[in-house]
């Protein structure tokens, strides 16, 4: 890979005491454009080593959520721990970390404390509610944040269509979303201390993972103040347009189907052999189609679930109608835009062989990173790091590691 | 406000040629931390602007979405037109733009004419597929790309459970998380550019909807390839641990509770009376109530639709259990930790009178940018933009209105 291509943010580098989701997502982003990060694990690792789907006791989300970061593992517990975690931090621009609110301080890596060791360090805290406030020690569950941010109520079919619970988005969207805010702020912070009219501060970053989902809602919060309207959810429509929902193939899928103009609800009833509904008074235009959706969604239900997605695919494409079968990993890992993209690749993991990762978003053509390497086992890079970044010698890192410090 | 609290992005000046969702809320993102936005938009405006809830004939979105942008309104299908926007590009650090992959370069604007006018210019490209490839032209519908990256598959009860549609997520999230993803590689570009061991080259930041969905996947795509195992939604649930879901209330909210430990477990049968639960072996350990899930949230659901969300709500915190009302936007409005944080927050709005915001995410305390004005009138700031950045006299702006040229 030439020097130009190793991604925007050659050139940083950025300390990591995270675990679980945010954290670790937010210093995958930097680390994709480039970034240089030294994640700190417990000597038993992070958590997500153990979730989701394993293989010969590692997890395969970790090959992707740890990837392009060296691992150091320190026993923070350990006052000599935190005083290499202040060395290393001395050579760093940037730390992010999602402890609960205050336990750093307790640990004595305090932003005073940080910022001795590097002035101009800049600070991101990750946590469910904030690091100040009433609330800050309310438990930081990914759920329950989500579901205080707004996010969950919305996640339902309409008021009176079913009595099962709303759900889950089904990935960990408030850590995503937080870690991604993450990534923004301290690249925010990041220039204006660096620029050459920039200020030289290092500012913090404080990220909640309820406030992140929060700034997604839209209109809710004017709609609500100005008219006392309360947002409901819509289940797989939308409100004001139809018909636009998913729709059963003959195979199980679920086929999104976009009608809702007038020249694209033709060609759908054309599409469909069914005239009828287009010169029913019931469709007529928008507004009656939204007033009778349901009866329209059945007519579209009954005749797409005759269909195999393939064949029902090959309709609509023929028809110019907005349409998608909803993606599962297998559609997601044939799919040639995300091959050509490289979002979909092969990646070389000394755990587990080639594995499939997603790729590097933003796509940054002319310059784009790589995936250098996979998640790393707990520690692997830790001799390294300490010799290059840190200063030690091997005999003092071996003292350490008799003493329980490192692993 | 002092200079000091004017946010990390002061100084940085960004031109937005976006419509819809994900370029103006990028330009949403760098505004709120003190970039200036020069939003240009089509005479008859911004489509958003008549999106959702409307209060005297304008969107109470657009207050929100709008808001710390200068709004200036152009004819770009005028070759003027163009030549404005050339001139303003020649005054700004970075663009923003959501056209349909190539349409800009039809325009007369394609990113070699942008980097004569700028060079050095940090151009961001939103779309749906991206700018390349054998997918880029497909219908860039919010719902189509969120599907692709394999989101809507997951927003769903487990397979078997319902003949109901996967639902959407309610707001979109799609394009949020796209502009969101453009303000991170925006800002990754414009520090290798501007600090002072940079190269000072500005670079293409290309940001697909559906590429950012496929981000937040965790493990998907190793687990099927590596395994062939497909992930499959699992509705309120989470698929390896038991109890975590949803569950009604007396008067009909929906309360998410997080029991999935031993102690945790222990301490919802005490709150609920049911002490046989945890004796009852079908409940023992987490393995076996996941195993039995059904049957236990039907128990703990029996329970919870006994008591109004307020009754239950203490119940739970007085056992330390975590849990939250699903919120809406009355509870998100009353929370006393958002109001603490200032992410709920009136603003002045000229066209609606004083409305609630959303505040400033991410929250950088001693620096925190500010709502400095709600949402324009479209085209309000065309003069003093015009007149101020371009050097435009405002004889020659008045012989562009009688040209159509601008409004």
């Amino acid at each position: 890979m030439s020097a130009q291509a190793a991604g925007p943010l050659a050139g940083l580098r950025v300390i990591e005491l995270g675990h679980f989701v945010a954290a670790p997502f937010c210093t995958r982003l930097l680390g994709d454009l480039g970034a240089e990060i030294i994640k700190v694990e417990p000597p038993a690792g992070d958590p997500v080593r153990q979730w989701g789907e394993m293989k010969d006791g590692s997890s395969l989300w970790w090959s992707v959520h740890g990837r392009n970061k060296h691992s150091i593992a320190l026993d923070l517990k350990q006052p000599k721990a935190v005083e290499i975690v202040l060395r290393l931090v001395g050579h760093c621009d940037a730390l992010v970390e999602n402890f609960r609110p205050n336990q750093l301080s307790r640990l004595g890596l305090g932003d005073d404390v940080l910022r001795r060791a590097k002035p101009g360090l800049v600070i991101a805290h990750i946590s469910g509610y904030g690091q100040d406030g009433p609330g800050r020690d309310r438990a930081a569950f990914g759920v329950i944040g989500e579901a205080i941010g707004g996010l969950r109520h919305l996640t339902n079919h309409a008021p009176g269509t079913s009595d099962l619970p709303p759900v889950r988005v089904g990935v960990s969207i408030g850590d995503s979303t937080a870690g991604l805010y993450a990534a923004f702020g301290i690249m925010a912070a990041l220039w204006q201390r660096d620029r050459r009219d920039g200020d030289g501060r290092g500012r913090t970053v404080d990220v909640a993972l309820a406030e992140a989902v929060l700034s997604f809602m839209e209109g809710i919060l004017p709609e609500y103040g100005a008219l006392g309207l309360v947002r409901q959810p819509t289940g797989a429509r939308i409100a004001t347009a139809a018909p636009t929902s998913a729709y059963p193939t003959a195979d199980g899928g679920w086929m999104l189907i976009a009608a809702n103009s007038e020249p694209l609800f033709a060609r759908l009833c054309a599409a469909m052999g069914r005239q009828d509904l287009l010169d029913d008074p019931r469709f007529k235009g928008n507004r009656a189609r939204v007033q009778n959706v349901v009866a329209l969604d059945a007519a579209i239900g009954a005749w797409s679930t005759t269909l195999s997605a393939e064949a029902l695919g090959q309709v609509l494409a023929q028809a110019d109608i907005p349409s998608t079968l909803a993606y599962t990993a297998v559609e997601i890992a044939a799919d040639p835009q995300f091959r050509h993209r490289g979002m979909v690749r092969e990646v070389d993991d000394p755990m587990h062989g080639p594995v499939l990762h997603p790729g590097i978003v933003p796509h940054v053509p002319d310059d784009p990173g790589a995936v250098r390497w996979a998640g790393q086992a707990i520690g692997q890079d830790t001799d390294g790091v300490l010799e290059r970044i840190g200063g030690f010698t091997p005999d003092e890192i071996e003292g350490f590691r008799r003493g329980g410090i490192v692993r």
